[in-house]
């Protein structure tokens, strides 16, 4: 498709059009295994520090990354909302962007590959399109599991905070080896999980996959474990600093899944998250952010060295966004106190427990001594991280500012920003993607290089699935918005003024709701169906659109879909 | 060299060796003309905000830049002091990283392409190979054309701040088009300049120079004029938004002097800054910083127009640094104001005498008022303005902390940071400086494509001058660090503890100090030159140099140099 590096790439999600992303037989794809690496958080100024971290204190003069260094892209988000509560901006969050560079789409911030609708559609991974091509899948990541980035790949939900159902969609994924944190949303609540449904470890269990919990248990694994499932802990996988000997690192988790996954003839898609930078970084723990960076970077050289290896398989590697708003100098000074660098023993999510129980200044610089090389605290720093940072990181916020203005390193907020995101690749990907890009672009030529079909991934599932906004009535019904549920069901709406009725068409069915009485009037006849007027929409059950369509859908409560 | 978009490069200084800068025949240079196009402080989130705004508010989906860009380059200086006066950390100025990407080489903060030692040797640019390669030669800037970053393609001092300096050595330099700001370091004092000698525009005109200092005046030029000196304005070039009719701007400064410059047959070598960009980031202006930055993207488009129609010209496009610690969001909140982006009239700059006068916070909110958007500036944040940020920007610092806090963009603070700038290119010279490379690289490359001899161009250089770090005594007389200069000359010194005598040898000729009596001995004879200790070291005066080398070696007191 693009001839040289000078990639002459347009930069909309519109510029990828449906040709970019047309079948390619198997047979002739490029590659026949596919590596994504995604650095959640890992902006340019996290992947420079790493390197000045490297070169100033290991003697080491570059990042693995940096020798597949070919691009960059745009993140930004499709402005929108999610059912009023979470207002979407064009700086993207990790669902968002998560969405882009999985499926192909721009959507709103919070959703996990569905449309930007009050009706959303789903939108199919380049994971998900690899399942239908007979491809071995994996997800990995040192955040939950559950949490945006993995979820894109492999579920549908209107808000990515809807992680039990991320986690019951995956046991229908059919991905082969999933390995992250977040036991909990896998376990009922009475085994200390957060699910109010029932644990699914077993489900996982009886489908084939062998479940492990600690690094050894990952080490325990051999080829022969197909499928797998590994939780290393009940949220996401600790801070490098933090790791105790039973916790896996991301490397160790890449080989274990890329020896299973390379089992299968048919070739394999995974997808690799360095998923606690962005955590560090919202925190605004540099220290730690840079450790998470490399402890991304060493999974990056797993990946390389399989790849060529392997001879077969394409890796691309990128960002979602930058976390924090990092900048490396701060307040004039042109120095970065690098020797400084490592001298914090644990990360600042370890001491939040300590930092809550002090009580004076003295308690936080002894908080403060024992945990890095600050002995000269001064009254006004301790006060400072006593008071908090004035968000909602509080005593954590403040202490990680008194650290990074020591550290000579600023921080703009604990938000995201919109600044463009690194690309690296290796094998035929890499012109695919090289130059100026938008991060949809990463998707399509995902799909591409492995000859795998996104466009009929996704009208398998569209075929399925709708993802409306709803809301649930007093007793408990689930009600829609009526408008934008009958388009999305290809049915005629009309507005009669007069008699202030609505009416829904499709064939020869019609609904009718008089907005004088709610009565909802069926091809003539009323029913006993509800109906409710909130911020002048009308909103239906989805009884009134079975009847309309003649079709049998159900309400998946879980996964706040409806099943077509 | 560099066979593919995978450029496995390597990062420092130390891996573009000698091998990379060898002589090419330029007949078979792979461009003839090299244009090298510099945006001052043009970080990655600048490059992003620049082209935030086109999107939403210009409907226009990509910069000029982007359908161009191959790489990001890492920027560290070398860490140093100059003179005690300027500590240099790893965080670059633009001095130290024009000396990088001009002349392939790391020096400390504040060098103008000399080496970071205490008697210090010249490094050439690829301006001056191209000099002496017979090409054409120009440095275009909306910065004074004295600012370090013209300054490192066509002269040598140990501080920036030497811009007199910087304008002569200009006249011996024979670059053919000069145009930019700065006028007052040509003028002298009397005629409302800097200089306290006299005012050298005469001079160039002696030397066949047009010399203008409008639009008008830059317009009336033809490919005729074959040498021409542009100033516009006495310091730098006006913002694009505080801009007359009078003002070039940097795409009409690019296009004459393309078209001046390509009349040579042997081709021609020009450096284009955006200069201001930096300057308005270092304010925190933010909506200067996005003009600043799309007038240099039009130079940008000027430059690969003639690139694609020349069919023989390499262009390579990158920052010396990022300025600011620009943030594109801030406070948590994923969004951006970019309907505002462009509703400030002004740069803050042209505000300060008005902010200067203020006395109340109505003052404060009539000014922002009359400049912005904002109609309701309340008491807090006018108080803050008129309070000054605390740093030397005072006011102006307050006033664009209020602007960039309602535009949701953030800053670490006023100097530069450490984030890896990105590279673009067109030509022959894409594939050089692919994939993640060092600043330097940008220079050997630049030598390489147009087949003209760095090193050769330095040797030349070398024979001729040193810049000595130096003390001036209290009578005016100029002695230099003896040790130093002498292993600079390839003398030898030696210590004698007993007699507390230093001696330096060369050849027959030897000069003693004893530290007792401070009697500079010359072969045997006492002498009545001068000697000083000052922090441990011994100082010297030229003439023993002389007298040890039997040299004739003078003392440039303008460019604070010896020219041996």
């Amino acid at each position: 498709m693009l001839a040289s590096c000078m990639a002459l790439s347009v930069l909309t999600a519109a510029s990828v059009s449906a040709e970019d992303a047309a079948p390619v037989q198997a047979e002739a794809a490029p590659s026949k295994n596919l590596i994504v690496l995604i650095g959640d958080g890992m902006g340019p100024a996290q992947v420079s520090a790493a390197r000045n971290y490297l070169m100033y204190n290991k003697g080491i003069n570059h990042l693995t990354l940096d020798s597949y260094y070919v691009g960059q892209a745009t993140t930004y988000a499709d402005r929108g909302e999610d059912g009023g509560t979470v207002v979407s901006g064009v700086v993207t969050d990790s669902a968002s962007a998560g969405t882009a560079f999985a499926t192909g789409n721009k959507t709103y911030n919070a959703a996990i590959s569905i449309s930007n609708e009050d009706v959303s559609v789903p939108f199919a991974s380049v994971i998900e399109a690899s399942e239908l091509a007979g491809k071995a899948t994996g997800l990995v990541s040192t955040a939950r599991i559950t949490h945006a980035t993995p979820a894109v790949y492999a579920s549908h939900v209107r808000s990515r905070d809807n992680e039990n159902a991320i986690a019951s969609q995956y046991l229908e994924s059919g991905v082969d080896v999933l390995l992250g944190g977040g036991s909990a949303n896998f376990l009922s609540k009475e085994e200390n999980g957060k699910r109010s449904d029932e644990s699914i470890i077993d489900n996982f269990e009886s489908l084939g996959y062998t479940y492990v919990s600690d690094r050894e248990g990952l080490n325990g694994l051999t080829e022969k474990n197909g499928k797998v499932l590994g939780l290393f802990g009940g949220s996401h996988v600790s801070y490098v600093p933090d790791r105790t000997d039973a916790t896996p690192n991301l490397a160790e988790m890449t080989e274990k899944a890329l020896d299973i996954l390379s089992q299968d003839e048919d070739g394999f898609t995974i997808m690799i998250e360095g998923g606690r930078i962005d955590h560090a970084s919202h925190a605004n723990d540099f220290p730690t952010t840079v450790q998470e960076v490399l402890d991304f970077d060493a999974a990056v050289k797993v990946a390389m060295e399989f790849a060529k290896k392997d001879g077969n398989t394409s890796v691309v590697i990128t960002a979602d966004h930058e976390t924090g708003g990092l900048s490396l100098s701060r307040d004039n000074i042109y120095e970065l106190n690098l020797d400084l660098w490592d001298k914090q023993k644990h990360s600042s999510e370890y001491l939040i427990g300590k930092l809550k129980e002090a009580e004076t200044v003295e308690d936080i610089k002894t908080i403060v001594a024992e945990n890095t090389w600050i002995t000269d605290l001064t009254d006004e720093e301790a006060a400072y991280i006593l008071t908090g940072d004035g968000s909602s990181y509080g005593r954590e916020g403040g202490y990680n500012a008194v650290i990074s203005k020591r550290l000579l390193v600023g921080w703009s907020g604990h938000g995201h920003s919109a600044v463009d995101v690194g690309v690296w690749a290796y094998g035929p990907i890499a012109e695919l993607v090289s130059g100026q890009i938008d991060n949809t672009r990463i998707a399509t030529a995902s799909a591409e290089v492995i000859g795998v079909d996104l466009e009929a991934a996704t009208a398998k599932l569209q075929e399925k699935y709708l993802y409306p906004k709803f809301k649930v009535a007093r007793d408990g019904e689930v009600l829609y918005p009526a408008k934008a549920l009958a388009e999305a069901l290809g049915a005629k709406v009309a507005w009669n003024e007069a008699s202030r009725t609505a009416s829904i068409t499709q064939g020869d069915n019609k609904v009718e709701v008089s907005l004088n009485d709610g009565v909802v009037v069926v091809n003539g006849q009323a029913s006993d169906l509800t109906s409710d007027v909130d911020n002048g929409k009308l909103y239906l059950p989805l009884e009134a659109f079975n009847q309309l369509t003649g079709q049998h859908m159900t309400w998946d409560a879980l996964s706040e879909r409806i099943v077509k």
